[in-house]
């Protein structure tokens, strides 16, 4: 499967970091930008662009949506059977641009993201009437940062409220895909760019991760 | 003290909920809107102005930058001796709009919040990029999710790497203002819109956010 990873979030780029090629640049080719290959990942973010990783991007909307336009059409990305877009939190400038450069695509929906108290399900409750408002499928609700298992006692606390995501999915009729809890050993690969689940297959964050990822996979239309 | 509260997070306005007066909704008067009182602050947020929670914020920027321009100018804020505006993460049109809108007042500095791993602290860098860049001094950084001290058998764990924001304040030449601690007592305060700082002044976090307003406080100019 030939997957896409167009990171959008043009004022904190994180996914080159996490995936160990943040000092990748990226080239033009005739077609456009060629993405930066990771494994089998095709991979686009403005940090590719930057001569220094401290630049701001001290920007406004219609340059953000002009830039994030080039980034569907403008990119190299050959033959996708996935692109998986990455946005900031909000409902703004970034997330009309993606659905306008996708217009002419087929788009399989949104997974939203929350983390399990109010503050942060409030967030995504409005990101919910945004994708009802642009006509976007909601292809479920993750919960991250669910519960932390104390590596010393081995007890679970939840630090963040519990069961946010769970009752959001119940009440707006969404799809629950499950919880990622907070590991210390899945930040810190996110943070040395390696990849977590090779080092770490037999465990429970492993599992979450995967039956989410399956899970999404299998909701997509062929 | 009089104290104002901007809450400039249009799409993610948390402050309300924070302060347990996410019901309330704003008056006009002869001078404006008058803003929320809580105990001694007086506080403005979008989510004063929305008929139902979960409405989604669809504005691209210039809509945005012009509703912040109005909360800076047309709100009965009285005679304040500071106004503490909370922006969203990033350097873009909400950041601009502030800046734009305090343009004839003297602006005493940012706070800049990371939390401690890489992922964050280079978010943070460009903010410092973002300050400099503008014209706005640095009056410290802070690092919030520091390391969570484990109830069941107190022993410590750095979740999310340690140490971030201390290095980036050495890095960068700012003030380190302090590390706020994961803390399951807080995010429930949070949650639940109760005074924190009222119901454990004897806990270790009550005493670095303390210590973090304390180093704030002194370094303004009077």
């Amino acid at each position: 499967m030939e997957v896409g990873v167009l990171d959008v979030d043009l004022c904190g780029p994180s996914i080159p970091r996490m995936l160990g090629v943040s000092k990748q640049e990226v080239h033009q080719c005739d077609a456009g930008w060629v993405p930066v290959c990771v494994d089998r990942l095709s991979l686009m973010s403005i940090s590719f662009l930057l001569d220094d990783p401290d630049d701001a991007i001290v920007w406004r909307g219609p340059k953000k949506t002009a830039l994030i336009g080039q980034f569907v059409s403008d990119v190299a990305w050959g033959e996708l059977d996935v692109l998986l877009v990455d946005t900031p939190p909000g409902t703004s400038d970034e997330h009309l641009a993606v659905l306008e450069g996708l217009k002419r695509h087929r788009v399989d929906g949104a997974v939203l993201v929350t983390t399990p108290q109010a503050v942060s399900t409030g967030d995504v409750r409005r990101e919910i009437t945004f994708c009802k408002k642009t006509g976007v499928k909601i292809l479920g609700i993750v919960e991250n940062m669910s519960g932390f298992v104390c590596p010393h006692c081995s007890e679970c606390t939840s630090i963040f409220s519990s069961g946010g995501g769970e009752e959001l999915a119940k009440l707006t009729g969404s799809k629950y895909l499950g919880s990622v809890p907070l590991d210390p050993l899945l930040s810190e690969s996110v943070e040395e760019g390696r990849d977590f689940l090779q080092a770490f297959p037999h465990s429970a964050t492993y599992s979450s991760i995967r039956t989410i990822a399956d899970t999404v996979l299998t909701s997509l239309e062929p």
